[in-house]
């Protein structure tokens, strides 16, 4: 007997009938004899029809009350969740983030977990209730409602998990786990079995869209064993968890890519102290998050910077580094909007040399020029012509031998 | 500079140029000098559209996951009302029922208002906010979700500004008051500028769907002065308050009908005691609400006995009254399901004699027979044939002298 929490995603419980389907599969988790947390999102698409509501009041809707509307979402699907349990005949209930209570900062729209309180969840456990929490929602200290931003239940759920020390929190979704690189463009790219935290986080933040970033902290820290698995089937999914020592033998884990990315230098800046900071302190005021910076060494007293901003801000930061590149008697500002990043990420990595020598000669060997370089411990990310995305993954993946790794499992 | 608590029912904020429409008027409620608590009602249709995801769910849902549920339709209205004010430059604040909190008993969907804190509400009244709260729902001791049955959103109006000890409650519909009868049957039926709690009471049960009964009993009890009034324009409509002077001079107030309940005789039943207990418990243990008894004096040891049920529980009433009629010995059971009920309502009548006989006088002038007569302090109600309820409507309201109090108003 375990106790497992379970998250189930909008698809998931996008419909009545789907949540009859969860509701089975949890029913089944219990019946095995497990204790059962089940943590839901707001069904598909009631999130959008919400926020399309918001927007058409105002321009710019309050936060507080923004919270309060899109909090309704989870409301309605883990109350149906519930309903549907007891006509089955189970002990259900459920519960919002307010009265469990899932206590976050006061940051509206993007909270952040600070403490769960175990005490109803273990009292209904033990009268062999199953519990179905709101995702993706909390209170804070002043008893506002909040929330975690898109995505947060995943969050919520691996909190959960955390704070009652479950044994396993699985991740439902449409997908059946983590995979060495995107299906579509190498359809011969393994399911993992396992995967550390580190190189889950080195996934996400780097476009592999399965798992929350914050889930993964949240996990890491935690402690929490996370198991991503399909919601269509029974089979085994992706286990993220504590690296072991089988994970450091494999090289590269998995080939990520982001095409959501643009590229901006400031060429011939005078190479003074503080530049940098005159740079990217108006970006940091504008909430523009810049990703990859690159300052080559300086000749003659003038240096270049390039860096990566979210496309959805390019625009705007390219406007704001415009005028502080006058300001700093920069010669001139280029970009490019037609980049993507293409990464490799291993464990492995830490304790193998040659492994970023070997990515930049299997790229150019296919004729793929390296716009920028960064690395990390574990993984090694180069900036591309974004036309050569696809290309450079599939010669990645076999490069580092990932399609065989299935084989061996089989 | 007075404490106004304006309740907006589901059409006036049915879309969002209605919700726009509302905040304006609670803007210029406020502008005018007023602190202002707004109560909501959901939009007009979500509380439908939420019921039907309960039934496709289930056939008979868990009350506490429904009440979980439909209390987000009020969390909807009320964060959008908040966002507007907000987006006009007002201070707008909106709070669930647990948020105040407002706290119940734990009968799920017909719960009842045991306690509201003002703390809150009186904290950022100070502020100049305008609050905005979620009608329909509160919370009980336990901390699980309550709603207070449909049209409960008054009821938490006149519970909040008794609580705040509001100068008015004003609640907005989409009638320009209380008339002295329904207009559709007597174009001459005339607004009232005043009533009182008792006759409000009397005119809510017996068919005036303007206020919910529950909110006026609150209003009573507490002398909350409650002004019904049209969300579609400025004019004044109806006070209901204390009785004064004024009032007790007008000898009947209104005519109010009712057709939706039908007619059970249970014929030559032994008249012995307990009898009325044996028919009637049955009934109340399948939750059928009995409104008018009439016991007639007894024969040769033997009684009829006469009731009316609504129409919607006619058919099991009828088959649970055949039963117990066979086992108490009574000769046979006979129904009729084309009543009506006719009343006239007037604190008046308590210090004049004559009114009743004049009722009767009345009807019995256009041939209209009585069936059934049943009185208290400040009404009298008579149950007729429903052909004639118009007809029956229309010479009460003539005779009493209703249209004229108009004129006199103006």
């Amino acid at each position: 007997m375990a106790l497992v929490v379970q998250k189930y995603g909008g698809t998931s419980v996008g419909t009545i009938d789907r949540i009859r389907n969860v509701a089975r599969r949890v029913a089944k988790t219990y019946d095995e004899g497990n204790d059962v947390v089940v943590i839901v999102s707001a069904m598909s698409g009631e999130t959008n029809k919400l926020v399309a509501l918001a927007n058409e009041m105002c321009e710019f809707p309050s936060e507080r009350e923004y919270d309060v509307l899109v909090a309704t979402g989870e409301q309605v699907s883990m109350s149906l969740l519930s309903m549907c349990l007891q006509s089955m005949g189970y002990k259900a209930k459920s519960y919002c983030g307010f009265q469990i209570p899932i206590v976050t900062d006061s940051v509206f729209s993007k909270a952040r977990i600070e403490k769960i309180d175990d005490k109803k969840i273990r009292e209904d456990l033990k009268s062999g209730t199953i519990i179905i929490v709101a995702g993706f929602q909390g209170i804070d200290k002043d008893g506002n409602i909040t929330t975690l931003g898109r995505g947060g239940s995943d969050t919520s759920a691996v909190a959960v998990a955390a704070a009652i020390k479950a044994d396993v929190c699985e991740i439902f979704t449409d997908v059946d786990g983590i995979y060495t690189t995107d299906p579509r463009i190498v359809p011969e790219a393994s399911k993992m079995e396992k995967v550390s935290y580190d190189e889950m986080l080195e996934m996400a933040s780097l476009g592999s869209k399965v798992l929350q970033i914050r889930s993964v902290e949240f996990a890491k820290k935690y402690g929490v064993v996370v198991h991503v698995r399909s919601s269509f089937n029974d089979n085994p999914g992706t286990l993220v968890t504590k690296e072991d020592a089988d994970m450091e033998a494999v090289l590269v884990s998995g080939i990520t890519y982001n095409k959501d990315e643009a590229k901006i230098s400031v060429l011939r800046v005078p190479d003074k102290p503080g530049i940098a900071a005159k740079i990217f302190s108006p970006l940091s005021h504008a909430n523009i998050t810049v990703d990859m910076i690159i300052q080559n060494v300086s000749h003659e007293g003038f240096t270049d910077l390039t860096f990566t901003v979210p496309k959805s801000d390019f625009k705007k930061a390219l406007k704001i580094v415009e005028e502080t590149a006058k300001e700093t008697g920069a010669a001139s500002v280029t970009s490019d909007e037609s980049i993507a990043k293409v990464s490799i990420v291993g464990v492995g990595m830490r304790s193998h040399s040659g492994v970023a020598s070997k990515m930049f000669q299997t790229l150019s060997q296919e004729g793929v020029n390296i716009q920028m370089i960064s690395t990390s411990e574990i993984k090694v990310s180069c900036v591309i012509d974004s036309k050569y995305t696809e290309l450079a993954v599939r010669v990645l993946h076999e490069a580092f031998d990932l399609a065989k790794k299935d084989i061996k499992a089989e």
